[in-house]
């Protein structure tokens, strides 16, 4: 049975048991949480010594890290070091996008190194190994999607990205609104360039029921891709976009039905001003299926720096309801992540999430800003570095730059405005004497 | 005359024309929102060469970049690179927050070297040579800090930081509030040390008409400083914040009427979901007086990536009406910025201004966004490198992990979106064949 079916029996699961203790969540919410498909624990049943994760409502802004080779960059020794330091630098979840090299090996190695739940898409797989045998994207047989999917859940993959929402209506829908960017999605992409050479339904949405067998049978969280998201401010929350989001609605609701835990991946690029619409009606749309949303990158004007658009973007839309982050790094638009992109783009993410969590008055958030601003008015330096959200690193900064006395930094020097007032305020004299 | 005085008997300036041009903003708007105090040009009468800036209603939001040296680290040298890098990057003006070493060498060679709008906080090298000639900030002689802002205004100094809402009586508000983190302001502290001891009111606050007849002889903006801002998340919106505040607003309304440029210093630490409530509150009480913010900074657990909580911050402040943000670098509350910090803290701060702008609506912003748009759709990666924020930085970013094909990069490879469905819509048979 699923988390979901579990929960809909009224049965508590030792991964709701974890989940409960972790989030601080009284375990009937949860399963009622659970049951009503607001909140998800993605753990394949073949999965093993997992680190349990629940994301949803109410619960703590999740994070994940995406990792995978691609054609020009196949190197799997990369890819692990990768998944290290993601793991080390505190993400929740991996997802492997692998389009490069042996597919089946590498996720596989990434399951055997990692205890964290695992995300795949699976359509990747299925239209790599379709251009190596047949030749062509177009020539892919629709079975050889679900036999690619049985095959990544077998390994023990815990959610699974498709795009089922990409219909021949909703391309109809794109095509009539007239994008700048079209589809920015890789697997909407694949999924477009078979749709219309065979001027055929997207089997994800066709076969939707066989789909869900399959992910029941595993307990495979679903995450509703949206093949359709805006790659540029200019095409933000347009008809296509939104026709997917309704269409993605509709099957979260029989994947509830038919007791698979689902949630719905969420833009992309978003101005700034049209965040918290879109969260809304994505709640709205899908019945509070958790929310998973990629940024949102708020400008298309800084490629470089894309893990601080996201995080602003980030931010905003888990402060309105945004339950899971998936990472951007300083690479995104310019090239596959490199090991220290991959560093950047947690921390950042992880940032957004805790900034979402203040304003969710998530459970011990605003405690971890008040054990800093306390560290800070003793200045007890060693505390706020252990307290950092990256400690190594902060740590570093400091120690290349000593200041003269040890509880100020070199910004101030003596000149520390909370040592000075804190003097000032006891009624004893500044230290500052000529 | 100060810029104020020639708006209110309806004179366009020069400094006006200019500011009009860039904005694309009607000389009689312009004029308008200058003479009721909602748009400042801060430019000293003694200023030659100077990049005119202007600052507030309907205006792109504009970055501030300190310098500086501090007693601990005193460079000339190495804070003059800290402007080069900063003009290189973008930023709009600078401040020299320099509190060690020879301060008017370092001010007089700063001005020398920019054409850039140039800030300073007077009470730092008031405190500063007080200590050297009095032995301590507490015998501090109120004349000597109005000398000093004499001493800087005729060096050409544009706009000066004054904490003059720093009274006797917010002081008593703070005592009774209990705060975590008193005071982090630098001046707010050196000026709190001294009332404290001398049992006196601010100079700033008490002979404030003396301070506006400065201001007006050279048309120095006063940017009245907020020594009460929040220094932890915790502290955020308080008691003590907001009577500081409501007494800027006053003493802003009769620098208005005195013919002073004014604008108003605003936090620092605050957590996302007051942002709003924030910047409404300085509209209102300080009647749309342009509003000059320090990040905000959304939580206080990232030291090493405060240039990130404060991108997320000023990206709200900006979008809800902030004009002017402050910089903060990866080193704040670590140490005094290096060369590199400071070009991440200026491309932080720009990329914050900017999703403002879109928020705005400010003219030419989501061009910028569409011109990037339509190059990546076109795939012409000279044109999104020469487009980005940090041209310099994404060109070696992209250099570093070269495609196979150079219409694409190593993220995706031949499997690029935007190339493949191209193809597709246009009825052409993708390129990816065994």
């Amino acid at each position: 049975m699923t988390q979901l079916e579990h929960a809909k029996k009224g049965n508590i699961t030792s991964e709701m048991k974890i989940v409960s203790q972790q989030e601080k969540v009284k375990e009937g919410d949860l399963i009622e949480r659970i049951a009503r498909g607001e909140v998800i624990i993605p753990k394949n049943l073949r999965r093993s010594d997992l680190s349990v994760v629940g994301i949803g409502k109410g619960l703590r802004t999740k994070i994940n890290t995406n990792i995978g080779t691609s054609p020009d960059l196949a190197d799997i020794k990369y890819e692990i070091e990768k998944l290290k330091i993601a793991e080390k630098v505190g993400t929740d979840t991996v997802m492997d996008l692998s389009t490069g090299g042996d597919l089946d090996k590498i996720r596989r190695t990434i399951i055997k190194e990692t205890h964290l739940p695992l995300g795949t898409v699976p359509i990747y797989q299925a239209a790599v190994e379709s251009i190596a045998e047949e030749g062509n994207i177009t020539r892919m047989n629709p079975d050889k999607i679900f036999e690619v999917i049985e095959r990544q859940a077998e390994d023990g993959v815990d959610f699974m990205t498709v795009h089922c929402g990409l219909t021949l209506s909703s391309l109809e829908r794109l095509k009539k609104e007239g994008r700048i960017d079209n589809i920015v999605s890789r697997g909407g992409a694949f999924l477009t360039t078979w749709m219309v050479f065979n001027e055929r339904e997207n089997p994800l949405y066709e076969q939707f029921d066989r789909l869900l067998e399959l992910a029941r049978k595993y307990d495979v969280t679903l995450s509703l891709g949206d093949g359709l998201r805006p790659g540029c401010i200019a095409d933000s929350t347009d008809r296509a976009q939104i026709q997917e989001l309704i269409i993605l609605g509709e099957l979260a609701q029989r994947a509830l039905d038919a007791g698979v835990q689902v949630m719905i991946e969420g833009p992309g690029h978003i101005p700034f001003k049209e965040i918290e619409a879109n969260i809304l009606l994505e709640k709205k749309l899908c019945h509070n299926a958790p929310f998973y949303v990629l940024g949102p990158v708020v400008t298309d004007i800084a490629p470089g720096y894309d893990h601080i658009t996201s995080a602003i973007g980030g931010s905003y839309a888990a402060s309105v309801g945004a339950d899971f982050l998936c990472y951007v790094t300083p690479g995104e638009h310019l090239r596959l992540p490199t090991i220290e992109d991959v560093r950047e783009g947690v921390i950042a993410a992880r940032i957004a999430a805790h900034v979402g969590d203040l304003s969710k008055n998530i459970k011990d958030a605003a405690e971890w800003d008040l054990k800093m601003a306390k560290s800070r008015e003793k200045r007890n330096w060693k505390e706020q570095i252990d307290l950092s959200i990256d400690p190594e690193f902060a740590r570093k900064m400091r120690d290349e730059s000593k200041p003269k006395f040890k509880d100020v930094c070199t910004m101030c020097g003596e000149f520390c405005a909370l040592k000075l007032v804190e003097k000032a305020l006891k009624g004893e004299k500044p230290l500052i004497l000529a």
